[in-house]
């Protein structure tokens, strides 16, 4: 990894509830050098939601092509909606230095990390099971079987916690966030993420 | 690494006259949870250090039995004396939940890395050469050819650099305990850190 300087490549996930969207705001106000990956999705926009901000709202038709044209560095189907990462829009981010913050479920930051191994996979944690269940009850979108759904999902989810290197407990969104903003600074001081050209000046070399 | 909870290990390494020991110092005084590993030596206390505080002081062949005995995690000569790590001395303050720093060169911080995986390896740096001969000169202990010496091993010890996990430049000794308590807090976030009986919690299984 000692090559050119790239930005760093942040994954986010959560169980529904879980704070991830609000979590990614916030970063994304307290450092302008992260740009968001706004994913390709299936799914119909929520109200406020806006095309090319929170994501690129296709059809199942459209989505299918980019399967096929290996578009996607990752794409999951969750709840019979698909959701996916567009691979040459992470790559043009990072190789222009930007640091990049991408929510995707479980299986997809797996995937990023087999692809990326420099990634930080972040996993963002309830601060118990009688929260989560009390925050998707809150949801005015949701209703009993959807929530139903969510709570076997994200049983299922915390099972690839092992897959991730960092986990977060959002009780307070705050304290959430500044547990966030440390992992960032601390990745900034890896030794693997030094580049050649300030590894020869350290060595004195340059 | 999904078992019981243990303290962390941290080990600083870096060229004479990078501010290792002041970190330490500063650190200690930060963090109420972190005990100072006090080193076994042979080489004469300097004026103002102490016994079983700053090391253990023993003669050549005092050291030398406890090498037989197998007592030393990690060993090495430097300018012709010796310095050790016990073995029983960190692994009973770590089984304790006691965290522990080491001041240990840089074939120790490998050695123990080796031992302990889970050990988190940070490299101090100068913020350049010029600045470290001046630091060395200024040095009021030493003489012209340890100065010398010391310079020739310091460019012999970056190249360990990409054994080492973390790297921290000391250009101001605030802004370098501040770095250092920002990769402590994030450490406490990595999932290889959660015990056994968090990860039940967190999977509703307890």
């Amino acid at each position: 990894m000692l090559g050119k300087k790239k930005g760093l490549i942040l994954v986010i996930s959560a169980p529904a509830g879980a704070g991830k969207t609000t979590l990614c705001k916030r970063l994304l106000q307290a450092f302008p050098s992260f740009t968001y990956s706004v994913s390709f999705t299936t799914r119909p926009p929520r109200k406020n939601e806006i095309e090319g901000v929170d994501y690129y709202f296709v059809s199942q038709e459209e989505f299918k092509k980019m399967i096929k044209k290996e578009a996607f560095l990752e794409w999951a189907e969750v709840h019979g909606e698909l959701y996916g990462t567009s691979a040459k829009l992470l790559d043009r981010a990072i190789e222009g230095e930007k640091d990049v913050v991408l929510e995707v479920d479980v299986k997809g930051g797996k995937r990023i990390k087999g692809k990326y191994p420099e990634a930080i996979l972040i996993f963002l944690l309830p601060p118990s099971w009688e929260e989560l269940i009390k925050r998707l009850k809150g949801r005015a979108t949701e209703n009993d079987e959807k929530t139903k759904q969510r709570l076997i999902r994200a049983k299922k989810e915390v099972k690839f916690l092992p897959f991730y290197d960092y986990f977060i407990i959002n009780d307070d969104i705050n304290k959430a966030l500044q547990d966030l903003s440390t992992i960032i600074n601390a990745e900034r001081c890896r030794v693997n993420r030094i580049s050649k050209a300030q590894l020869l000046k350290i060595k004195g070399e340059n």
